[in-house]
């Protein structure tokens, strides 16, 4: 049995996702679909990107993770798969895939160019049934992934958010706000003084909003806001049985402020 | 194995869908279900009838199809079950069944009458738990078509919306409007010109808006109207990067015009 | 094979339920996991112990539910499982689970202690992943309840909201909305006169609207509220074709007046 992830911004008030597993059902009966979301905002690529590696450590290796975030569909941009530790990744060469998959872990990549491995016929506006899709069976059910198409020397690499070093700190921004309103910043724990973020000496700025970081969500008084480290290890910042995000105004890309002595 | 699709209104912030799986797991443990979409509008047959008819020809034959849009449970309509190409599908006798299984294309209709097949007590307001699923994972489990009740001529037919023919033209309908804000239209590839639609001679007006054929999105500026057939083989409005139905005011049922010289 | 159940407020927009769903794959790659619901409001306990109360009686026994409503995560709040007639609960020790478990019934409650079943590292924000899918993936693989923890007394009972009896009647309230906007009541058939149900001279008012008890929601007019006995059982406020507690401004906690002769 081989696993399947499914990742798109295709909603699930249409048939479009069912209709993908109908077609991995028909090519790789015995695997495994197991949704990520597919609640990605219409064509956000960078929100698709950070869901797959938020995800994909996760998942058995040899698994198969297919994201669709892919407002070029049709044209000319290349369709890939891209092997690496965790597994096989399937999708646009857009970027959706390269924080799960960055250039420097990826074994080998191959365009999609092996039409018998495609629904045919190949639709211009829905390559996540034509294309992606049985391409991803046709690898659970054992097809070679040499088999998938021509070598390619790279993907394309979605930058990480920059981070800037300041005096006794760091700048940096939120890179996904999830569904309870808690804002996740692009910075690790590992960046952060471990001493300081023990003893609740780190603080934390957004949107004007100064918070000191914590361990969980229940360490302050409900409706307070508080700054602790998130369960894929980034910095985030919360309220305690309320909505950050929605409080304070912040989302994707707002500006966030580190500091300790 | 085979599989289960489930096409419903019943969305997905209740227990009515996992309720359905849980009896159909009772029954038939090694069927496969596959979720369609929960989202149709409570209510509304033709949207059922339109996601059942756009995603069946993409599973494996033999697949066993459910469609719950009843508005009329627990009074006297019919429910049936329908044998054709594809598999068989199970739902209400109130047409939303009907596209997916055109009245020609149907081998034979039964009405659910093996209360033997049934979960019980048979409640007055969910026959999707009570006897769709149950139904529906008894055929998955090996039972004969012919044990599911008696047979009757023919079923509840919903009709497709009418195509005027005009001088140089179409007229048409919107039928859906999809995640992404794109209409779809009921004219089918197959009426329209071929050497027009290549070329991009082929017009489309909608809610005041006209717009030329494309081949995808991505053939247009960001921003920008097409036309297109999309993946459905079925002529669509579309923004590259936005959304026609919300920009233009579209909705179920727009007039569509489709002119070529 | 095992079954899984999920009920949590994670909602689907993230990747959370798909990687409970990759940690439990990496368990028991045998068991299959079904989603009650992941749309319960954040830290909605007694919505998320409703929907599993609604639903595990439609499981094979020996299934195993998981409920994640957690506003205490990471604190000193216990995870534990428990074992009934229905089968294994498994989830945080805040009420979530008792509707569906209640005291009386439970057969052993055991603290989930056991490290070897959790993911590490444990994160403080998110059980879901870390202690409650894996160790729901650890039963349904066959390791034994008693290995999950050291065994405690009772779990926490949410009380079930008070119905008073009046003359000719009942005093009870709403305790869900459902997606369609059906508002199911605390009050159980059984409480009800089965004579003065069946001849429909129950009357029900809510919100300052009263009707009568009817079998399904065909019984009256479209637009028209009435009164039945729901699919769990439960005295529900209804319009047919249309949204009771939207158009009675209707909510979980509204009274209901139940009066009979």
């Amino acid at each position: 049995m081989r696993i399947i992830t499914l990742t798109t911004d295709f909603g699930t008030s249409d048939w479009f996702v069912g209709t993908m597993k109908g077609v991995i059902a028909g090519i790789a009966p015995e695997a495994r679909v197991i949704d990520l979301t597919h609640d990605i905002a219409p064509g956000d690529i960078r929100a698709g990107a950070f869901a797959l590696r938020s995800a994909i450590s996760f998942f058995p290796q040899g698994s198969i993770h297919v994201a669709v975030v892919d407002p070029g569909v049709g044209s000319a941009r290349r369709a890939i798969a891209a092997r690496n530790q965790a597994g096989i990744l399937v999708g646009p060469d857009n970027g959706v895939l390269s924080w799960a998959a960055p250039d420097e872990e990826i074994d080998e990549v191959r365009e999609l160019t092996n039409p018998e491995w495609f629904e045919h016929p190949v639709s211009r506006t829905f390559h996540g049934r034509d294309i992606f899709a049985p391409v991803a069976a046709h690898l659970a059910a054992g097809k070679h992934f040499e088999e998938a198409g021509q070598p390619v020397d790279s993907c394309h690499q979605l930058p990480w958010p920059a981070i800037r070093e300041e005096e006794h700190g760091l700048t940096g921004e939120i890179v996904h706000v999830d569904r309870f309103g808690n804002a996740i910043t692009n910075i690790t724990v590992s960046e952060l003084p471990e001493e300081a973020l023990a003893s609740g000496d780190v603080r934390v700025t957004c949107a004007g909003k100064t918070t000191r970081t914590h361990r969980c969500y229940a360490d302050v008084a409900r409706g307070k806001a508080l700054a602790l480290v998130g369960s894929g290890g980034l910095l985030e910042l919360a309220v305690n049985a309320g909505d950050f995000a929605d409080h304070f105004g912040v989302s994707d890309g707002s500006r966030v402020e580190v500091r300790w002595e």
